[in-house]
């Protein structure tokens, strides 16, 4: 295990760690809590890496079978299906119970527009089941862009040349069939990029189309229907050796055209690392976490909600990650990996991080012995 | 018919037309010629428009089945098939004999370039068959970016997204088996886009990999293989109502990804209209056509090779087609016509033709008389 801090400072110079005596008072357990990152950190595609199941397993208590014994979630920029869906699929990877409250995605913030857009025609675009994450938020009128596209005829022109598909059989959104009824007219009044997309070309046309005409194709206005993206990473580290190109990438490109034929820039909205918004979200969710923990009688949380001394952000993406914690603030912590987009010796220079670690193992076990909870 | 010309002025002020005399002491023929764009004046879609097919007639000899009257070729931008096949579709739609000769696509200029890349290995992409085209075109070790992406696992990070609705064929190209047999260390010396890409992500993607490594994906290098463009059409008039994206989209999409992950910026070559070398070339084509109709007994050229007193160049998009007309200068009179990618009712404000019409009838009816040659 090498840890490497922030600067080649004495130790003495770190942010001192808190008396263990700290925790013992609010609980037997913590007033710390782990955020991690997914992709680079957790797993590499599907793969478990960096010991990561091992080292989730320290932070659930042996005695009583998979209840929590620090509060964690897990805060990725990824996303595409449901949380219920992947808190099961991070459950059968890592061998530990995660709930569904325990995954915040790139998108779960887009629950926060549900008052704006609940009965709004909005269309979803990105891998897995755009129109699916955004129904289970309660939005009740969302078409993916896949089957938005499919009710113009050409409007993809290089669609014959495609020997493949982004369509999922027979798996319209609910009210599809209303909206078809009623033909295209119907104006998209907001357009949320879910999760990274998967045809660019068909995507960039069909979102021009949709944010050059104020919502229905072919007509002309200056009104720019509002575009949300769940996040903005460049790249990030996927199945591959070298970094993939993320949805800030989809971003960039679809920014550059839709500037290009249109005079008004687009506008739009990011979500996701490192908004620092996402950061007091993952602040709030680990103190319900910490709380139904403690009322399974495993504590004592005190009166009120439960305030953490410190935060741990365990990441791979100096830009992200990193730079998320910090512009977050107190009590957040950083944990750079060098098991993903980050490989470098050194810490980065840009977005240096509270600490440098080989795996999430490492980070673990650093933040264990640093509040005495091991 | 409504002819409108580049200025609101009287017709005596327009580059006074040749006497027909001039035409009758060269040949019984012409002494001018015409270059066709397609994609919005000759078809839309697969469709013909303006009255294409009756047009074109009209430049050949009733007397003489299928002989040329009038020298003309197409001047496309489009591409991803080889010229003679081509050449068959378009006889087909338009019902008139068109020779291999008579089809210029974006690519075609590529040609150009087979004794410096004639040995080398070389990628390929685009929608129909970059690969086909590059090796009729005499390169012998070109693959097709589709099967070069096949040779590395997980290089598109959203393939699994993608449903194949056919069978991969193996329509590896004949040189493929060796390559693969050589493994996939091979530098690629050279990336050409033929035609339209398809999948835009995934071509963003490898083309970001093949141009920041020096042409091993995964390897780090500041040399950026070259890169071809066979034109570099921002929109062009396609099926759909509206103009759809083309390559010169991509182009800036893949520009804008590339020079945000790469401190070098992305060099490149774009071939096709408005370049003036390609109406260089399709002049010495038009020459060609005359003279092997004369060599049938169609006229006399007179010594030497034909030079031509006027060239017409009719397309639909300012940008391009009457652009590159206006830079090529002398023989070439522009005609703009309003049946695909430009709509108004007075001339472009940039790139003002020297006549605007609303179809290719017009715009051949305008030359005949014109030339006297009806």
């Amino acid at each position: 295990m090498r840890f490497r801090f922030k600067q080649p400072v004495p130790l003495s110079l770190l942010r001192p760690p808190l008396p263990a005596s700290a925790f013992r008072s609010l609980s037997q357990h913590s007033s710390f809590g782990i955020a991690f990152d997914i992709d680079g950190v957790i797993l590499r595609g599907a793969n478990p890496i960096g010991n990561s199941q091992r080292a989730l397993r320290r932070l659930y208590n042996d005695s009583v079978a998979g209840s929590l014994k620090i509060p964690f979630l897990f805060l990725t920029n990824g996303g595409g299906i449901p949380e219920s869906r992947r808190a099961l699929e991070l459950s059968d990877i890592l061998g530990v119970k995660i709930l569904p409250s325990q995954v915040v995605q790139g998108h779960s913030p887009f629950k926060t527009l549900l008052k704006r857009y609940e009965n709004e025609f909005i269309v979803a675009t990105g891998k897995g089941e755009p129109d699916v994450v955004m129904s289970e938020y309660g939005f009740k009128r969302v078409v993916s862009l896949d089957e938005y596209a499919s009710y113009f005829s050409n409007i993809d022109p290089v669609a014959q040349y495609k020997r493949w598909t982004t369509r999922q059989e027979s798996k319209c959104s609910k009210n599809s069939d209303k909206i078809i009824h009623q033909g295209y007219s119907k104006k998209v009044k907001a357009v949320f990029v879910v999760s990274d997309p998967v045809d660019w070309g068909r995507d960039i046309q069909v979102l021009c189309d949709i944010l050059t005409s104020g919502g229905i194709p072919g007509e002309k206005s200056w009104h720019q229907p509002p575009l949300y993206f769940a996040a903005d990473d460049l790249q990030y580290q996927a199945a591959f050796p070298s970094e993939r190109l993320g949805m800030g990438a989809f971003r960039i490109a679809l920014e550059s055209v839709f500037n290009r034929i249109h005079e008004k820039p687009l506008e739009l909205t990011c979500f996701g690392k490192p908004n620092p918004l996402v950061f007091r979200n993952a602040e709030t969710i680990l103190g319900h976490l910490l709380q139904s923990d403690v009322r399974r009688g495993n504590g004592d949380p005190g009166p009120g909600s439960p305030s953490f001394k410190t935060l741990y952000m365990i990441g791979d993406n100096p830009l992200v990650d990193i730079k998320g914690a910090q512009q977050a603030g107190h009590p957040w912590f950083s944990i750079l990996t060098r098991s993903g987009v980050f490989r470098q010796r050194e810490n980065h220079t840009q977005y240096p991080a509270d600490l440098v670690v080989d795996t999430v193992e490492d980070a673990v076990a650093f933040i264990l012995k640093r509040e005495d909870a091991s």
